[in-house]
């Protein structure tokens, strides 16, 4: 185990992030490496992304290009297919047209503040650990109306158990500030989350 | 926060589990209340489970009768269709046959230990916390050959991010030993497991 933790301490500061992604499932096809982002991957000459390996770092996939659509955390691991790196989704979503990395990503310190209502108003609760019931920690309904981080990035999901939508939320973007639900993400259409917890490297 | 945390610890103890499942989506329907296994929906005049609400405890549901077939671990919420308790996978799952409380759920102290091979055998890790990239923490691949749970319950999926099948992991099951990935679940037809995570009431 101490030898595990020396692991994962170099890890942590190996700094540049890498990706690796392919046209066709199992890692076949045309491929490209990445260590930073990519707005548009048919400036690539591919179509779509049908499996990846993230060899360092957090990413965040996106449905469509220039960073727009569904969001999807990507962290270090093999996805031999759609399956593996979308959510559960009410519509199935079979494209990842952009990516880039979650610079925010943090192992020593994540906290953010979740508020009941829009622009940080209502009840208050602030994170600072992984949640995949935010109803069985003690938030009353399965909504947040608004939200911010002060450190680190976060992942946010729609319902228990780390399922269906996901919203990267870092300090980094926006100020860290989400004031109502459609600043979730361009695919947000319900302040309904219940699960959170933090993106770390 | 105080408050929030006071609010937790009661939960925690209050003992008693209980779920609502509908047969049609969004709380619609037919609906039973349980506190206990359901062994088969069937007996109930229900064909299938669209929807449901945990309440109390945390659940583990299974596609078929006789809990048998894929996984799916039910934590405090609201689950208004399919998508919401499912996870991501090859073959669309859309039924829930069967269910039953998780007992060995711990929020007190988790431990489970991972080996490389089938048997206990090869390079060993063990586990006390959330790990939703088992790579980033330093395991050298992305499968486990066998598992032994001291405390508490896990559980494994197949994929980076807590995505792809699930087995669900407890103490009081097997003696808590899982020799080979044949034994991880019914469903169960690959040793690959990317990320681990407790369940936690």
């Amino acid at each position: 185990m101490a030898n595990q933790t020396t692991q994962m301490n170099m890890n942590m500061h190996m700094g540049p992030w890498k990706i690796t992604v392919y046209d066709q499932e199992y890692y076949q096809g045309r491929w490209w490496e990445f260590t930073s982002c990519c707005k548009n991957i048919m400036e690539y000459g591919m179509e779509n992304i049908r499996s990846l390996k993230v060899e360092c770092g957090a990413w965040v996939g996106f449905e469509h290009s220039s960073y727009n659509g569904q969001q999807f955390v990507l962290e270090k691991g093999d996805y031999p297919c759609f399956e593996a790196y979308m959510g559960s989704h009410g519509y199935r979503v079979e494209r990842m047209m952009s990516f880039r990395p979650v610079y925010s990503a943090c192992h020593k310190e994540s906290r953010m503040c979740v508020w009941e209502c829009e622009n940080m108003m209502g009840r208050q609760w602030e994170l600072c650990d992984d949640y995949p019931s935010l109803q069985a920690m003690g938030w009353h309904n399965n909504e947040i109306g608004s939200m911010r981080v002060q450190s680190g990035a976060w992942v946010c999901y729609q319902y228990p158990g780390y399922r269906g939508y996901q919203y990267i939320m870092e300090c980094d973007c926006h100020g860290g500030e989400y004031r109502c639900y459609r600043e979730f993400g361009t695919h947000a259409h319900t302040p309904q989350i219940q699960s959170i917890r933090r993106i770390q490297h």
